[in-house]
């Protein structure tokens, strides 16, 4: 049906089809009656312009509902959680009639400076992916689309319309790409949006690599893809690339050049005929399934919001049990954040809200509690009559509790941080606090890590992140424990920017951001170089107390065709009811490539009541084990041991067991004069016919070094010799050999183990 | 004359002359009375393999002078002193009649565990070249050539025949190109040797760019380049390369090979006249030179080993002035190292010694010591009983020294260390002797960084590197006070392996290693990271100490060509001769490309009686400022400010001072369509075109955002949008101006950008 209506299009109509009429809607055929759709920015919310909306777009949008951003929901470990998130945010979709919302982003937290790390998930691939599967599901279960962003290596703003992401092919696949192949395999997004920058030197918007060869041939994407808005640059090369629809309009050029194009032969029409296929199918797929009159009921997406904030707070530190508060004690809230909680970043996520409900609001209900400013927003300069009245306040207060976080300037989309510090006057506030009141605890409300000199000051810290509108709500639930906080960081917090894996070479030379670290991204890096963290990647404290216990592996020996199955019992050892987040991870042995210590590969969140014990499942598949072979361009596990871990947190393993994996993959080899004897004899079908060689060469070798040992020559040792032959490549057999063995022979050996089945 | 030889040479005799006759001769011509010449292991002393010399070489050599190794003559920071060793080297070249001593090593110490670490000079290029320089001077003003080696990025053992470094551009030029650089341009080797390794996918031995356009075309270097022992893979590939000499022998098979490739036209028989012509240029340089009757005066040569080995020592602690040891006091030596000192690694470079000095026997002639094994150098193994002798003779001791180190199996050419400890056994008698005795010291003998778990358990602690055959003499005059320590270190020891720049990726990936931490090797890392270390690169005490005054920069501003004086006071404050290393770093305040915080640039070691002032005085060019730019290929200053500092260490500066470089290089630009505002309104002649046509588009996006602002949508502020602008591409113009610009009047605009002048 749709390839009908496509063959009665003429060039112009097809062309007019690849941007958006706007800024927000595709572009109608009036004469074939297909009619405009909308998109709109997400993801944490709608942010639907208004039907005034400007060519720039920075007039006001509607009102609207804003949940936990990305950083605060993917602390929550819960897939259920972004499952109902969606479905809210998919509801409102229908209700405002939007085909498509914009999100979620799913790019890596490589760095804290990222400016737009609030809008994102992990330093994780594994959870990023498993959150934005969970929360496409959600949304698209409501008939509306979303867009998997940013497509692709897209870590940083700085320089962001034109930095090249130079990664090299395994970090791509087992970190960048990872987060959206699941969702893109499980759960079928409508879009996916590719992004600004350029992927070695290829911009995304223009590389049928990225767009058309693993996006669909390789993951089965059926959808559109959409650029950033301003991501395109050679309209053509994009077409032909798969980047289908160009945002917003390009008032008629890249019309034009399309035309063009297909009349001189430079774009092939077919591509250009599949490109408007695929939008419409899309824009079809929701207008078939419009459901206009849908009900968007604000005041309880409000009540969501804070539902869902309070399931994503991560509890950092709880020195004497200083939370929850109690509420008939004399209780100091100060910062302004109390007062004016930040709960989303700026740029295109940014939601107007329909209501907020700050901290100090949401107290009023449960407990008397004095306030002092603290700070000003505006400034970083320490204010000492707020410092004061804080210190006041602290005082007479049995426990203080610091707001504190990241100015909305510190952090947003389009520009990085320039540091990982709150802002001296918060910092100033917070140490000043704590020397007056033993009792302090810091609330935080930060998109992404930041520095924390007053660390060991205080008692308490809770990590809200951008909660989303109602985070006071949540937040006082919390702090006075009508909730138990049940979240575990999604990323390490280092104990300064210099410690971050990417540090040195983050945000590039002038438009080259190399990706140094490799896959020693976050946890990955502080682990292997064996270094002090704040707090470490699943980190998050409860109110509750949790033991592990019959770590049970189905089997000890797998192929990597096999599945084994993992059950462990988690029980509520503490007197509160509470969640625990179980975490599995993977420790290989040994590999010939670089390997991370461990990875996540699973995790389950589980509600449990005191003494309560449940057992909890999880199955791997070769994947668990496989890293990114590059030589056959697949994932592949080699045959060895590896550790099964459950854990609390990366460094807090409870439990391990170990498997043993059987590749049934052989790789090819391509050895030549050049193989060394490690190689060769580690190799059994190479082994099998070069060994007989190379005894009597061994042999001679080491009755040598015995004779050198007995002549006193202490430095050439037995065991050295052989140390160092196993690095002569295998044409020094015509060397040493004295002419025993001939080039000639060699080469037809070499035939012989490169191809031992013949 | 030389050509004229050559052109009497049949095809088959040039084609002998490009490998040896056997390991160590190259190739007589008996018909034209070219004579064989020898050549000989190096670099700190001859091993010079006995006539008897077999085909593996393992046999004895003869007997010989060791001094000390590179490791530890680098600590020295004196460019006299490798002069003088390199004197004596090529003063027994000569006696020998060795054509060649195949030294100095300056591949750059990139990790702890090279194996052969101890045998090059530093982490720090500048220190390595002007080592390798006074040396290279000192050996060939006997008329002996040097072989300056391995040539290039030859910085591990393991898999040294087979591994490719990847190293990227920047980074070869900057740190281990630079180490070769210098002592090609100034001190002309004789000869070159180029490494087993593969440098980004090619052989060494098969890289015309490194061997031919680098070595030659670029740095002129006019004598030949010899294959390490065995590095040889494809013999015509080498010829066309630049590799000259092939070393040892190929029996004959290479020379046939050599013969065919001319016949059949793969092989261009001028490359092949010009490699014979090189050959023999050197061999008559040498022959024509020869004094076969030259003293070779060993004894005189020990005096001078132990002379130069307490130059090289590196006091690192000296707690409550520990050292030095009062000779009617009861000491303990305890440690087999004291007895049986480890003062040479394993491998090509390792002397038949003519005698050895150990501090044991040394210490005789000076004051009575206790002596007790401690360990035993064939075991990790700890073993109680001689812990015990340990624990008591340090307990009836005013102070005990420990001597540790690496055992010979632990160091060696042809493997890598697999960890950065000392053995067990060591530490533990370490740990328990400063139980036992709070007036521990401990002495080093080892070629590279150890990590020391007691660092803070013993007073003191003395690194004597390998330190040669007479170590021990030196050894015990500096604990007795008769020599005064003046070494620093020439790298960094960090706290733990881990901590290492090069840790995650060093070994690589079967044949892959990749350089991936760039230009930060060594203190360049640290320093960048902030990161704590046990012992910083530069570092090391005296009996005296020194304070630093005067700095005086002779200009405020230079221009690029221009050459700057800097001078310094220094006076020694104590109350002892001593020897202090002036050290002078460059800091760039700002930088297009990643820097390090602070280079090396220039030394001087000076000798001060007490309360002595003497002025040192430095003279900077361009290339003190420089850093390799990608783009030109060549080395290149910015405009801007740069400190100058003054240090005793690199992380003990005592004096800096401000100075502004002007560049005189005009880079060439290319904009396109997809230059962002930032780069184009930051380059003046961009700018000038440019800025008039941004304006408008700039005035009406603040104008908005101003209206944003008003209307009370907080993430959206003026500062906000600035910052996010700067990041845009030219192309937007096309799409914000609404159609005012069309692509066209872009395209002719970017012609007038590239083009300012016309």
């Amino acid at each position: 049906m749709i390839k009908q209506l496509v063959q009665q299009m003429t060039l112009e109509e097809k062309a007019s089809l690849c941007s958006g009429s706007d800024f927000w809607h595709t572009q109608p055929i009036e004469r074939l009656n297909i009619p405009a759709v909308m998109v709109s920015d997400g993801p944490h919310g709608l942010r639907k312009q208004d039907d005034k909306a400007d060519h720039l777009a920075v007039n006001e949008s509607i009102k609207a509902v804003c949940f936990p951003a990305g950083c605060a929901t993917a602390a929550s470990f819960d897939r259920q959680l972004l499952m109902t998130m969606g479905e809210a945010i998919g509801e409102s979709c229908q209700a405002e009639k939007l085909s498509v919302v914009l999100g979620p982003a799913v790019n890596i937290k490589r760095s804290p400076l990222c400016g737009r790390n609030f809008e994102y998930f992990s330093e994780d691939p594994y959870l990023t992916s498993e959150m934005a599967t969970s929360f496409i599901h959600g949304v698209q279960s409501k008939n509306v689309g979303t867009s998997l962003k940013h497509y692709a290596a897209n870590n940083q703003e700085h320089r962001r319309m034109s930095s090249s992401s130079e990664v090299d092919e395994r970090t791509m696949r087992e970190i960048y790409l990872a987060a959206f192949e699941k969702p893109v395999m499980d759960a079928k997004p409508w879009t996916v949006m590719c992004s600004y920058n350029k992927i070695n030197g290829t911009y995304a918007s223009e590389s049928r690599k990225y767009l058309t060869e693993i996006l669909r041939d390789e993951w089965g994407f059926d959808g559109y893809v959409v650029s950033d808005w301003g991501a395109t640059a050679d309209r053509v090369q994009g077409i032909i690339a798969g980047m289908d629809l160009e945002m917003p309009s390009s008032a008629g050029i890249n019309d034009r050049r399309i035309v063009e194009a297909v009349k001189n032969g430079e774009l092939d029409e077919d591509l250009l005929d599949q490109t408007v296929e695929r939008i419409l199918t899309i824009n079809y797929r929701y207008l078939e399934n419009a459901k206009p009159d849908t009900k968007w009921d604000k005041e309880a997406q409000h009540a969501l919001s804070a539902h869902l904030a309070a399931e994503c707070m991560v509890l950092l530190k709880n020195e004497d049990h200083v939370l929850p508060l109690s509420k008939t004690d004399d209780i100091a809230f100060i910062g302004e954040f109390a007062q004016k909680p930040r709960f989303q970043g700026g740029g295109s996520s940014h939601i107007n809200c329909f209501k907020i409900t700050s901290a100090l609001e949401a107290v009023k209900d449960m407990a008397q509690v004095t306030y002092a400013k603290g700070y000003d927003l505006l400034t970083d300069t320490t204010n000492d009559t707020l410092i004061k009245e804080a210190v006041a306040a602290a005082k007479q207060a049995k426990v203080a509790v610091v707001f504190a976080g990241l100015p909305d300037i510190y952090e947003s989309e389009g520009y990085d941080r320039t540091h990982m510090g709150l802002p001296d006057c918060q910092n100033e506030v917070i140490r000043r606090v704590a020397e007056a009141n033993p009792n302090t605890v810091v609330v935080l409300h930060n998109g992404s890590p930041v520095e924390m000199p007053w660390v060991d000051d205080v008692k308490g810290i809770l990590e809200a992140y951008l909660g989303g509108q109602a985070v006071g709500l949540a937040t006082t639930r919390i702090l006075f424990g009508e909730a138990n906080p049940c979240g575990k960081l999604p990323e390490t917090f280092p104990k300064k920017l210099e410690d971050n894996p990417s540090y040195i070479f983050y945000g590039g030379e002038k438009n080259i951001a190399e990706y140094r670290e490799g896959v020693f991204v976050g946890y990955r890096y502080y682990d292997k170089k064996n270094m002090d963290v704040c707090f470490p990647f699943g980190f998050g404290l409860s109110y509750t107390t949790f033991a592990y216990s019959h770590l049970v592996v189905d089997k000890e020996t797998i192929k990597d065709t096999e599945t084994v199955t993992v059950s462990v019992d988690v029980t509520n050892t503490g007197h509160v009811a509470g969640k625990e987040v179980v975490q599995l991870y993977i420790a290989d042995h040994e590999s010939t490539v670089i390997r991370p210590i461990k990875e996540l590969k699973e995790f389950e969140k589980v509600a449990l009541m005191p003494g309560e014990t449940k057992t909890v499942t999880f199955f791997l598949d070769k994947r668990a084990f496989a890293y990114w072979n590059t030589h056959i361009h697949d994932w592949h596990v080699e045959t060895g041991t590896f550790d099964i871990l459950i854990g609390q947190s990366s460094q807090d393993i409870h439990c391990r067991q170990t498997i043993d994996v059987q590749s049934t993959v052989k790789l090819p080899v391509d050895y030549d004069m050049n193989s060394i004897l490690l190689d060769l004899l580690s190799d059994p079908d190479a082994k099998a016919i070069i060994e007989p060689l190379m005894l009597d060469m061994m042999k001679k070798l080491m009755a040598q070094d015995e004779d050198a040992d007995k002549a006193g020559n202490e430095a050439i040792t037995l065991e050295m010799s052989k140390a160092m032959m196993q690095y002569m490549p295998l044409r020094a057999i015509v060397s040493f050999g004295n002419g025993q063995v001939s080039p000639e022979q060699l080469a037809m050996l070499l035939k012989k183990i490169n191809n031992p089945e013949e």
